[in-house]
């Protein structure tokens, strides 16, 4: 709520019939209504609707029933499909004015003066009273326009790059003037990992219903993210606000809890062993490449990682990392000992502190009945130090699935040794 | 409009305060009103809503008055921001039934019976007379309801593998039954690699003023897509229609055009290898495992990949793979003669019919003026066939560009060769 009482409620609608055919993402929306949130806009609801003169009049009309602000993206170019601007005029029935500044302006972003399409010349008319929002980048300008009283139409085109250059320059210190909040939303992420989604909710049910800052779940394959979003007047009275309970996640969830933000759970296992001086080689086989390429995803990884071999057929376990064949015949490939020695055989190779080795069936063929798809064994060799253990991460489970979460389970067991 | 002239409206409402934050891409959208338009279903409108009781049964009433099916993603968890299934029924004034075989479900997908959060079992409830819409792959099913006539609720969760599975076992033969549509729209999607998308865009500037089908252009890192999109009666019809724009376009592009739909490039080679009987090793320094780790996506890969050594480091190279250290000092780590002796080196070791050596600058450090960042060497060596060659990718690229775009390099150039 804004210090004049005004209520700042912002309502998008996204125009154009590629976005109702799934042609395209709207990623439009994604990016504005982070902008909404930093600028303290409250926003309920987002439209999607096509190049469609009476649908698009509709839809125009309910949302000045509801909100403060309508911002729109697309329908400003210049065929015939383009119909965002003369909807709106005519929905607040109001003329068109052909604006003489505008087709100036379209007629210098044409390399040459000839040939520019009569087309274009709609994209200098606009509702009789607007404004016109100016786009750097493009032919297509939008405009600021109230109709009616307490209702503002701001419209930009669908270019992603036209949209954002518009909205910094223009439309947002156009809102921060005319709509000032006396707050801001600011979030911090908190990462977990080894916990599932349903249990860690479980634990902070009391939390979920804190309101500044709110704390809202995120899931991903292997991990779940916390976002603690508080509502303030500026960015340190958010932090102050976050601070206690994300000192309370640490508290109830200790090391399941990895880094903040974007900090991901690879960086956070280099800079452990860059601070023991340590190196670390792989000996992956179902994996298939996919952990050395987590490792070198990160720019200076070859301080602690030497490199790895792709041992994905039986020969090659027992050529390049001296896997007995007759460990493979007698426990076969998924398995302890077999795990056990492509981790020594890697690391007499490269002459590592840490190895690790990855041996599972992906799927989705391969399975017997004692390993079923999903079935992963670990091996753990660092100074001091080894580990065996397997994973069953479930045969329902599509083969990039049991790929990525082995990695992430190889990488947070290493972060929890190096840690303890 | 379908044989019996019943409307074929679909109306989309995603569910999630986490969409209104902007906090992810609403990909779900995207996906769905694909499969709409695949099954001739009419799509106006979609609506983006936050986990709120009343706003959600809002719109939920809205919905209802203006299209015939509705489908919903998001708010099916186990947490209290999850109202989806609450809220349809109480819009629509109808009890909640706890529905012993879903919570069964639940419990076999946790690995233990002990320790299953009481939360869950919200996720058994769903309204009395509603269908279950089974979720293989989660705890959270959805549900097909008609809660008054000509009026579907379908239910999804918010997470795509998931909604994705329901939507191709359940959900669309359902709707296939349910709401024949006596059109359909079809795509096909033709894959390009190895040109820029101004350039393919500038050669087809005819075929993008098609009608039926409709050409659209779809551009991702190192790859460009043209899908077409025919309005026919059936498949096969809309097969016809696509075909000469399909003949057309492999006339003008010829081996740039690698696939169709969802072929990789790495699928690709994998069966072109096959064909031959031939298998491949790959030593990488750059990309880190990237190349191993695409042909190990693919389900069958062994039968043509024997493995890899990620040689990040010097020292890797001159003692796993042989490379002599004076060659590394004369020549530097990236150039051709060390890519040679890396691909030799792992040739070697793994006794397969090609190798494939790749050592480029990935950045962000690690340039200089002769090697910027993004100079890649490359090395194939094959039966009767060895060619080196380097790329610059440009310094203006990240880190994790130059690695895809080295993988995507490498896999293109020995397509070529295979075919050639």
């Amino acid at each position: 709520m804004s210090i004049n009482n005004k209520k700042n409620e912002v309502e998008l609608i996204c125009i154009g019939t590629e976005l109702l055919l799934g042609n395209i993402v709207n990623s439009n929306a994604k990016w504005l209504a982070e902008q909404f949130a930093l600028l303290g806009l409250d926003h309920y609801r987002q439209s999607v609707i096509g190049d469609n003169y009476d649908r698009l009049k509709h839809i125009i009309l309910e949302a000045s029933q509801r909100s403060q602000i309508l911002i729109t993206t697309g329908g400003l170019g210049p065929t015939p499909d383009d119909l965002t601007t003369e909807t709106i005029a005519s929905a607040f029935d109001t003329e068109l004015i052909f604006e003489e500044d505008i087709w100036k302006d379209i007629q210098t972003k044409f390399k040459t003066n000839k040939n520019i399409p009569n087309n274009n010349k709609k994209q200098a008319l606009i509702p009789s009273g607007a404004k016109i929002l100016p786009n750097p980048l493009g032919t297509a300008p939008g405009i600021i326009w109230t109709p009616k009283a307490n209702f503002t139409i701001i419209t930009f085109p669908g270019v992603p790059s036209e949209m954002k250059r518009m909205w910094d320059e223009t439309a947002k210190p156009w809102l921060l003037k005319n709509y000032p909040s006396d707050f801001i939303f600011a979030s911090k992420t908190i990462n977990f990992v080894g916990i599932s989604e349903s249990l860690l909710v479980e634990k902070i049910q009391d939390l979920l219903e804190t309101n500044n800052p709110t704390v809202a779940p995120y899931a991903s394959l292997g991990q779940v993210k916390l976002r603690l979003t508080a509502h303030a007047k500026n960015k340190k009275e958010a932090n102050i606000l976050i601070s206690p309970i994300e000192s309370e996640l640490h508290k109830r969830f200790g090391l399941h809890c990895y880094g903040e933000d974007d900090e991901s759970l690879v960086s956070i296992v280099i800079n452990l062993l860059r601070k023991r001086n340590e190196t670390i080689s792989f000996a992956e086989s179902c994996t298939g490449g996919g952990l050395s390429a987590a490792f070198t995803s990160v720019p200076g990884a070859s301080d602690v990682f030497l490199g790895g071999v792709v041992a994905y057929k039986n020969e090659i376990k027992t050529r390049v990392l001296q896997v007995p064949i007759d460990l493979i015949e007698k426990h076969g490939a998924v398995s302890a000992p077999v795990a056990r020695s492509m981790a020594l055989g890697v690391k007499k190779i490269f002459k590592s502190n840490w190895s690790i080795s990855v041996s599972g069936i992906a799927g989705p063929t391969g399975s017997t009945i004692q390993r079923p798809v999903g079935l992963v064994e670990f091996y753990f060799d660092g100074p001091n130090f080894h580990e065996s253990f397997k994973e069953e991460f479930g045969s329902h489970r599509e083969r990039s699935e049991i790929q990525k979460l082995s990695v992430l389970r190889a990488l947070d067991r290493l972060r929890l040794f190096l840690l303890t």
